[in-house]
């Protein structure tokens, strides 16, 4: 967590951060200035010393609203430059944080973060390392970053926000539900009122506006994936597609803090009205998978190990998995689970091999999302929860919500 | 337009364009693969080619619905490059992109396009530039370069999707409207019906629910910003902030499509119940200036001339402008307009510099929005439109909208 990042700096040789980039959907930067208006501006962060942010003259009072430091661009006569460059962006950002390197005599390791248009990004940073010789800049694997590192634990008001989101999340699963199974049936499909056919683009817009009514957001869009296209983990569903009974639907929300915070993961499969033996088989392994992995999981052991685990434990019961098909796109076919946090997938990860050290660090909030996939017969199933390591070692489902794969349809 | 691209690419001596990153809330790749759930992926586009989308093995089917050619990463062996890598994010993508390169014969000028975290982008094509002599890594000016070159003038399609975000943002406004005018007034406060007084973060929660409902997404937020606050153009307002009568509300807002599309951009300055007579003289002012320089815009004029005169006509009224007095913050603090697109900051630009050569291309889609800021007495007008330079020399407000200053409050 955050109070551990001068350590991690010092471990990795890093002298200084610098995050690029707006205060929203920007990960690297929302962890230092939190959720606020700052669309444009610089982070530095040196070894030992409070983070400072760098801002827009018109953006003065939302930078002091972070409670950083602050300081405006224009301070290192920002406009001048950009005269004098011809309004290029790339040379006036080059001048803009040699100055700003020289004032606060910058040098050593310098690791860039933030998400950013990578070409002028690729050409700013190369025209600072050029003009500073004393600076290496170092661009490291997203994964393993020091920064990652840090974010990878979370304190309890990080936590405290996910699950925060997960109430949310969970509350709109429920509406989601409700809405459903209050429809009527004809044809096999659910229709309104009207009877005409409710599709996956409605369900989806209902679930951006009850999202909205909970201050939350949906930037990357919502998997509700029915039957065949449940058989394909990262397909969203066809919005133009109804809604039948008895089929399996995975579906899979993931909102955020409005603004670009927190992130939730959540999936459930529901098939409505009743299930085929099939899917209902299919529901039972992948569920008694969950609750073997869940209760296995300790602190401080590989992530790997979890992943094996899920692999042995699909294979007992007769599904390929990507241990024994690598290439499969039948049975197991995708990681047990990601960390999540400021971002929907960070540290740790979890797949398969005996590089991948990552651990179960205590602190660490992260998802469990066993699933099986055949998309020839028209089957996907996934169950999935946000979790957190706590610091005492115990497993905590951040938020309940039931299980039940049948939703009933009364009406049907 | 898209059309124009081969052209642009051989006059800038291109031989390819690589995009990185997500098809949501990254202009560059929407660009070419439209609204998709793409989480993960290349756009490869070499000159005189079309496009190719190389995609994550989980996501074929959202690949396909792109109606783009797609690659399967997996072709190019990515999960046994990524295990060999031992699991590291930027090695295992330096060797999948020289893969590609490989298999599609790239040399020569390759232009890098995409919203990427900075850090491993920088490495990947570190990496790739060693690793491949023939070809040469371009990182353009995010405002000059070639793909905005070629976004800068827009489609009939292009025009109509951000149009339709202008009349459900205007739709948003007048709901705002309505909601304000129909509130009780209580010392001076707006108050709801139990009397507790409303708040900026009552109405922008409001305004993204009413967003949503239309299927639009408001990822940067809203500026609702009243007195003091108002009179700083980038302030966004304090959501705790209670809303009173008789001072000037900047009420700039700037959705998008959902999931990251055309985005629309609009201001109007409210004063609710009455405007005090320095309020109404500065929105009469503006309200000038703003007639006047729309009046005066033609076809294949420099964009750096409106600023010049938008300059000349506040100046003319007494107001500091940034060419009179370049570090003001009272008056004509900004420039008048930008290009808008699937950015809401796109070419051209309209500062004030001899060597700004941005033309006023038909075609071009970009706001006016002169405004003017007294921060010390509690003042700011703005009045924006988003506009459209025909492709036979007119310009037209995309939407039309009421230019009140003052809201009514019948209940005060």
């Amino acid at each position: 967590m955050k109070s551990d990042l001068n350590q991690l700096m010092q471990d990795a040789g890093l002298d200084a951060l610098l995050v690029f980039g707006p205060a929203s959907h920007n990960a690297a930067m929302v962890y230092f200035t939190d959720l606020h208006h700052l669309s444009w501006g610089y982070l530095l962060k040196q070894r030992g010393q409070p983070p400072i942010h760098i801002h827009h003259p018109m953006e003065r009072d939302e930078a002091k609203a972070t409670g950083l430091s602050t300081r405006n661009q224009n301070d290192f006569d920002y406009k001048e430059i950009y005269k004098k460059s011809g309004g290029d962006d790339i040379k006036s950002q080059i001048e803009l944080l040699i100055r700003i390197f020289k004032e606060y005599k910058i040098s050593g390791r310098v690791a860039i973060y933030g998400q950013y248009e990578l070409g002028p990004g690729l050409s700013i940073l190369k025209g600072l390392d050029e003009a500073l010789p004393e600076v290496e800049i170092v661009g490291e694997s997203k994964a393993r970053s020091v920064l990652m590192k840090t974010r990878v634990t979370k304190s309890e008001e990080e936590v405290d926000r996910i699950r925060r989101m997960g109430q949310i999340t969970t509350s709109v699963v429920g509406d989601v539900a409700n809405f459903l199974t209050a429809l009527d049936v004809r044809d096999n499909l659910l229709v309104d009122r009207s009877g005409q056919p409710v599709t996956i683009g409605d369900i989806k817009q209902k679930i951006n506006l009850w999202l909205a009514m909970r201050n939350a957001e949906n930037p990357k869009g919502t998997i509700f994936a029915i039957g065949r296209d449940a058989g394909i983990p990262h397909s969203a569903g066809t919005d133009t597609d109804p809604i039948p009974v008895g089929q399996p639907i995975v579906f899979d929300i993931y909102p955020c803090e409005a603004g670009g915070g927190y992130y939730y993961d959540f999936t459930r499969t529901w098939s409505l009205g009743y299930a085929t033996d099939e899917v209902q088989a299919a529901y039972e392994d992948v569920l008694d998978v969950y609750q073997n992995v869940s209760a296995s999981i300790l602190p401080n052991t590989p992530c790997s190990q979890y992943q094996d685990l899920t692999c042995e434990l699909f294979e007992a019961k007769g599904h390929p998995t990507l241990n024994s098909a690598p290439k499969t796109t039948d049975g197991y076919v995708h990681s047990l689970a990601h960390g999540l946090g400021l971002e929907i997938h960070e540290a740790p990860v979890f797949y398969s091999a005996v590089d991948n050290k990552d651990l179960m660090l205590p602190g660490t909030v992260f998802t469990i999302e066993p699933g099986l996939y055949y998309p020839e017969r028209g089957l996907g199933v996934r169950i999935e929860d946000t979790v957190y390591m706590r610091p005492d070692g115990e497993l905590e489902i951040l938020v309940d919500f039931p299980k039940d794969l049948v939703l009933e349809l009364p009406r049907m």
